[in-house]
């Protein structure tokens, strides 16, 4: 209960603070006779690793899991998967000089309005550097959904003004990584990284949007009337550092409409399949998802830690000023795209075991 | 597991369809010696009920709600608080030409595709119908909540085109129940019934949004990493029917923002209290609540049942077509005022609990 | 976590106190397309009911089971089971003088330990009446067992110091129910009956064992390593009123015996399958089931309402006396045995659920 | 779901298999600001570490916990406690010989039933040595408990026929260190120790009993109706390693007594306390403690690896023989006193916390 495990059959608990010795998790749940492909998980973080371009952190992390349990030659045996990422490139000592401070938009003040102690080193348990147990969790989960032909591919959709307005299905997805800021038009691609670049350089930071699009889905997934598909992925991405909204389908977009022009239509598809003219309901109905392409939206507020300096106060509440030092990312879009398919990826995955127990 | 529960300490099972005997639920956790107020009960469920005006559905139903356990002498016990609500204006036989047929956009389809059986009348457990139980475990969690002196407050913020976009601090919100539509501006709620009017006469549907403001908040609640305060938040909103998003804060509009734009700057408040010079974090860091007030926005898409003709399919799939029969809401919103500050009464309660945990 | 509900796939929640309006409860997760028997059902409420036989206590309840929703033409919905037993047959002024008593071995002055407040009526919710609940859910759970053709049968094994030593292979089982005592050894059954009566006579109430056996259990149920079928049975038997003990195979015995001696041999069995020459493990080998009978054997303590004067405080911690009234048992074990079954059910139907998540 | 979590705000999860790379796992809900003992924790390891005395298994291991995380400067954080014990001496070799041979009473056979693949080496997550992960959850729960003046103390009081029958209140516990096998009267210790050598020379093993007592309990921990205290320690017991029954205060004798005989009356204590005049309750009266000593007793079956040769089977069915290899204990008693405590402390830590919720 006190929040650092996410699912409830197939289930992903982490451990582990930014400057601690190390991260790691469990992963409890996952189906015996899964094959694990450790090459496509490592691979999974190196999308999100620090340092992999020139738009990103330019901090130094291996971020090598090793896998300490749960497996037997090759395959998951049914019992739960220990895993640990030690940490590395500590600069433990660019904190010192936070140790009192509250920084700006940051949940120092709160964790110790909370507990009473903090770990401030770079955070502590804040910081996103705990998604780093979760794309683990995540890249797992993706192999089970690739067993069963369903794929999540996530990519940058906004960056500052730079809107992509293209709908997802008129995108070329496969070009996603492409670019190191993980924008499928090429176009729009080369205005984002210039404009992060720009924004790097005047020691400022920029927010965003990711899209998601879960392909491959079969229909019945979804718990009603608390745990809808769409709820649980809410919670998923909400629950990841600095995301600030969430909308699937037609989202925000809906209020604005009436009905007759939302309402996604029944038609008579190929081969008795049951299609649909439209998809406004974003590949779920009434919580439960119907074959549809999945697909949502989520905001990313412009992160924290700026080279600027800034007012605040002390935890004595005496006012003070602070400059960001260390190195942050001037926008955490690019490498946050594994972490929402990560997060989707264990909800589906979540839901295609819970869904087992739907008929008798 | 089936997704019919919501909470961890602080609980709210429920049970029940549209058509069914009754709904009800068990709120579990409540803590022993709350005062219940069965007047202020009832009285939100009225602010929910069908038939409080000429701009939602004209259904009749008392909406009495019997509690059966968990109370002596006027206060909680510490146990299960049974409680129920029958059903009483049941027109099951507004329902018989649907057996077969999947309405758009509602759950018919998807709920056959999961379970293979289905309740038809009035879309059964997928009826918002269902919501009634939720608004009895919100106001039993208010009631707890007002003994700390937090207060949940909802309105209607947007209706189709008509979008409020005075910030709800310049707005008096004890005039939200002044007009029929929850809006506390009086020109623009002028507006908006004339609108929903227009809809209903059309036989259409219209969306819109909700926005919640929560004071009183004390600093320290929210579970991270998973659980984060706002994360459950958006559960829960999402979990209502017919919405499709949410943002809290500063929401959407952060992706267009740089970080030394967005960032909320620490004061020295007074009496050594520490202050913000601005809430773009709607009140939370971190996942953890800092003591400003909370503010979230949910936008819900038009009903999906509308009075003019439409084109779907059967069971078989089969082309056919539907037109909607009964009484139902031209516009959810006002209605659904009670049920998103119900869903935010539960999370924050049970955050309270929560919380209690968190120190030696 | 308020402990009112029971189990994680197919889970039943309760409410209600002994002298309340009525007791009920929720069957969440039980899997869509199950045919409910309400014969069977009432049935195995009548098994439970007071006034049965002259050896259980006089009091009169009608014990109807009303179903509010989940089922729709006689089959399971997949949604919530709502189910409400109202109170009939309340003489709540026969525990007017208890008010303020603590009685002997009962749950009052726990009660008032814990939440400051308490319904003293009857017990309120620490009365065994809960248990009508519990057999509700149990007999839903047995209709899904029987569909897996696991049979769940329990029988009194031992009042005082009556015990049968047959051991439960030897037994007819079909003859449990021949008896008013439920011991399927009509000789044994008859001492048990007269031995009650006396104590009865006597004003004092008296202990006992029950046995149960589960029959036609698949192999692979069980969720290592704290989940372990015999440890939810343990935790399902303990959680019932006036449990002592639980042993199952060869139980405390155990303690005597020598691996060599104690340990099951694998054989080759008919038809491929793989058999064992003894049971000592109870059917169950590492916390999972292995395909062989489950047995158990659960201690009652004696009734603690005796209708002799006693000694006790009150709540001011004054010293009294108090002499039980009203219409009790003078042993529970002979009601208890629907009970005992109903536990075991619905342990076993979770982790038939539970195992559907156990392979890719 | 999968079982390899305990307790519900106060949770251990582990992970680890015998022969694996590591064991470990998370304390996730231990309250922030509670001071860590690093060497209690490492005494309450070596407590349960093979090796430590001739009547043991010789196997080495350091069990060395190394804490990844949720600790700063000597503190909790309220963060989840990382932790690792690396497998040292590995002997997997000893184990190839039964890669396709189920061992009688072990775990293989239900594993492939199960899961549909095993782990074979020393038995894989069905090994004992998962416990040593318990030890360091309940060492923790036991600092938590410390600052409570809660006690939870095991010893050894029986082993096969030898039997301690005086009541543990006329034992000196503080003794129970002093000789190898954990009985705190040192004449039975000596026969006990004697009793086991005499077995281990002979290839054999034998099984015993744990009495385990916590003293300085509050009144008021447990949550009817299902997670009653005794239901919740009954669960952590049967869930250790070849345990077959527990039972607590009066236990299975119970059943042989009238209530006029068993029931405990209450006293003016001193100072206002409200007193009992005898403990047959256990500490515990309607699942929630009344401030007496809890005392409950443990079965453990004789450990299934025997130096001996024994029949069995293979995974196709074929009989064949098998010879216990390896350094296995003759008696698991003495080092599952620490075991066993370990699992209590986490059900009280757990129930210390869900206490805080039972009040406005």
């Amino acid at each position: 209960m006190a929040g650092n495990t996410f699912g409830t059959l197939f289930r992903l608990s982490t451990f582990g603070e930014s400057h601690g010795i190390a991260l790691g998790g469990i992963i409890d749940g996952c189906p015996a006779g899964l094959t694990i492909d450790p090459d496509f998980i490592q691979q999974e973080l190196n999308r999100r690793r620090p340092g992999q371009s020139h738009i990103v952190t330019q901090r130094k992390e291996g971020d090598k899991v090793e896998f300490l349990s749960g497996l037997f030659e090759g395959k998951t045996t049914g019992t739960p998967i220990g895993f640990i990422i030690y940490n590395e490139n500590q600069k433990s000592k660019d904190y010192d000089h936070n140790i009192d401070v509250y920084r700006p938009s940051h949940a120092d003040y709160t964790y110790d309005s909370k507990y009473g102690i903090r770990d401030h080193r770079g955070g502590g348990r804040s910081s996103a550097r705990e998604t780093v147990a979760r794309t683990v969790g995540g890249a797992v989960a993706k192999l089970l959904l690739q067993q069963q032909h369903i794929s999540v591919q996530a990519f940058v959709s906004q960056v500052g003004h730079l809107k992509l307005v293209t709908p997802y299905t008129a995108l070329d997805l496969s070009k996603t990584e492409n670019t190191i800021v993980r924008c499928p038009d090429e176009g729009m691609a080369v205005q984002m990284i210039n404009y992060i670049e720009e924004i790097r350089k005047a020691g400022d930071t920029i927010g965003g949007c990711i899209t998601c699009v879960i392909k491959g889905m079969p229909a019945g997934l979804g718990e009603p009337v608390f745990d809808k598909l769409h709820a649980d992925l809410a919670k998923a991405m909400l629950g990841i550092n600095a995301v600030k909204g969430f909308e699937y389908g037609s989202g925000f977009d809906s209020a604005a409409y009436k009905g007759s022009e939302l309402n996604d239509i029944f038609e008579a598809g190929a081969s008795g399949r049951i299609g649909l003219k439209s998809n406004n309901s974003g590949g779920i109905q009434g919580g439960i998802s119907n074959g549809e392409d999945i697909y949502f939206r989520v905001v990313f507020k412009p992160v924290a830690t700026i080279m600027q300096v800034q007012a605040t106060v002390n935890s004595k509440g005496e006012e003070t000023e602070i400059r960001g030092k260390g190195r942050h990312d001037p926008c955490v879009l690019p490498r946050a795209v594994p972490i929402v398919e990560s997060m989707a990826a264990l909800v589906i995955a979540d839901h295609l075991l819970r869904h087992r127990s739907s008929r008798v």
